[in-house]
């Protein structure tokens, strides 16, 4: 049997009750959702929907091609013209997931002979871009830039450090200005994943490279993601237009893919403009999270300080983490579990997001249920 | 100058004539299309466009999360079942584009330990996928069994033979039933990227697998997008349903990516209908391609017979290539143009492809176009 080997590791996952299934959910959910990463509320707005369903009929069902090809739409360079403004970059460039925008950014910048540095926590998608990249990649200790700097010491040529700016498992974020002035010093580039900071920090949801004034940088490239806060798919790399320019001749990901669909694209920039015209959403979603974070700690529970929109509370191990949140989706309340093997430091958790649209009621709610069915 | 090192590479790429632009079009562009990769001519079918327009209503904007968390809908479901059992296999999971879907693929089943022999010819995302793996990997000489038999002869343990079923490039068919073969007398597994396949090839476009009588075995897995036949984006991996769980849980681009936007899944779903009611659009696409080959091959132009819906014609220089393409352009006709680097073998081509819709009359004025500006 070709693929036999399979049936043991499915075994095994069995026996450390690590399997994983799909939930799939009706249109119409009964549950309260702390699980999605929808931190503005804008998958279901209907000024994002109603520019999907347009865009769809405009333009098509999909984009029929790379981007290269016939996949670039008006409406692409109108995304990427308006989200580079917005962030305040020179440039974007629209992929069709965060995945493949992060590929592309941390393959494209990293060549024979190149050094990254990577976060320890980083996002998996980064950490493959590192994987592929010709370059050589050196793993530091989380959030210390001072690690950074040492790595960055023991290098001739090209480099890069490459971080999360929030990091999705914890929600913490990243100490960006020093990173950047680390950076600095030895000449080397900051490649930053901004998934999680757009729509949720800076002013108005510039995200966390603004808020940190390193945005339009010519040493700074960002990645977004359009599908969290903007509540749609795919993904992006902001930066100097010649670092843009670069990516669509030589990043895989852009060349080889398929262009976004119109439909997302199309409600990524509805929200884009739906959050520049209600700038208060972002710190909206903040506040939902800190309140969060305050009902939980003050009912004796572990949780990390948010820095975003994502709240992590401890849980004492990876069968009470999945017992917890069966007992909080019982009570009607959807909530995140994240454990080994797709944590970094096999500490499991219950993963929180703040939905800047949740009314005081629904958080109170929201952390009674978390509470009451602690381990 | 962190970034300095691109500018000397722009300047290489400038002084190459190599240098890659974008041209966006607009929603009603006159161009008559032979560049996109949407072989049905379905992306822009209203019954397509519309249940992408009603899934983004009915959905949402996005997905909201990963396909393991908040990203599995209903919808999603639906389509994975319908799709396996449309190919005729037990099993399908759906990615947000089939460049995630490669990754996923390959990484999955070349565990530590394997062998992956991957043909010369394969995709860049096949290509990827066996560099993210663990395994090992012997790139064999295009579309050739008996190199494949040769590689798997040296090595013992979990291995898997990767192809394209249609190469992108030239449009020609990889050797399916004889791999297949030489993949069974070593156990190995033989894993086929059906991008250009499926809605072209086999009983009304079942796909190559299929065609082959090599769906649903035990030891084949195939991959396909959603973006070529089915006018939508995304891509899918099909296989028994082992194997299926097995990515589930192990695969990266599944775990830590976004679920696909709704709207795509109700496109993809809503094209698949569509076609398994009007098997007849498969044969139509493949005797478009024949008709274009012939036509121009009788005007003494170089093209390579088409093995499904892309037709690949030959161009005497990189430079001759884009003229070429730019006077087709000049003429109204939109054609792909294929050159170094992103050609395996340097060779520059026109790359034509083939819709089911298009009429004989615009197939007859194509050619013309084509075979009037020859360089």
């Amino acid at each position: 049997m070709a693929f036999g080997w399979i049936d043991e590791q499915a075994r095994a996952r069995r026996r450390a009750g690590l399997v994983r299934t799909l939930r799939p959910r009706p249109a119409d959910s009964p549950l309260l959702d702390l699980a999605g990463n929808d931190y503005l509320g804008l998958a279901r707005h209907p000024a994002v929907t109603g520019a999907a369903a347009d865009a769809a009929r405009v333009w098509g069902g999909g984009a029929t091609g790379s981007r290269l090809v016939t996949g670039t739409t008006e409406l692409h360079t109108e995304l990427e013209t308006e989200l580079a403004a917005f962030c305040g970059f020179e440039a974007a460039l629209v992929f069709s997931s965060g995945y493949a925008a992060n590929l592309a950014a941390v393959t494209a910048l990293a060549p024979h002979g190149s050094l990254i540095v990577s976060d320890a926590g980083n996002h998996a998608s980064l950490i493959d871009g590192c994987r592929l990249a010709r370059g050589t990649t050196q793993v530091v200790a989380h959030a210390d830039p001072e690690a950074v700097r040492k790595a960055l010491g023991t290098h001739e040529g090209p480099a890069v450090a490459v971080s999360d700016t929030v990091f999705s498992v914890d929600g913490d974020a990243a100490p960006l200005a020093e990173l950047a002035a680390v950076c600095r010093e030895h000449g080397a580039g900051l490649v930053v994943d901004d998934a999680h900071g757009l729509g949720v920090l800076g002013d108005g949801g510039r995200g966390a490279p603004h808020a940190a004034g390193l945005a339009g940088a010519d040493d700074v490239v960002a990645t977004v993601t359009l599908s969290k806060s903007l509540g749609s798919q795919g993904g992006a790399v902001l930066g100097p237009a010649g670092v843009i320019d670069h990516l669509l001749n030589a990043a895989r990901t852009f060349i080889f893919d398929t262009g976004l669909a119109p439909a997302a694209a199309g409600a990524a920039l509805a929200a884009l403009r739906l959050l520049r015209g209600e700038p208060e959403r972002a710190a909206g979603a903040r506040a939902v999270a800190a309140e969060l974070h305050a009902r939980l700690t003050d009912a004796g529970l572990t949780a990390v300080r948010p820095d975003a929109a994502v709240v992590s509370v401890c849980a004492p191990s990876p069968e009470a983490a999945v017992a917890w949140a069966a007992d909080c989706r019982a009570a009607g309340l959807a909530v995140g579990c994240f454990r080994p093997p797709s944590v970094p430091d096999g500490i499991s958790r219950l993963r929180l997001t703040a939905r800047a649209d949740l009314t005081g009621a629904q958080i109170a709610h929201a952390a009674r249920v978390i509470v009451d069915a602690r381990p």
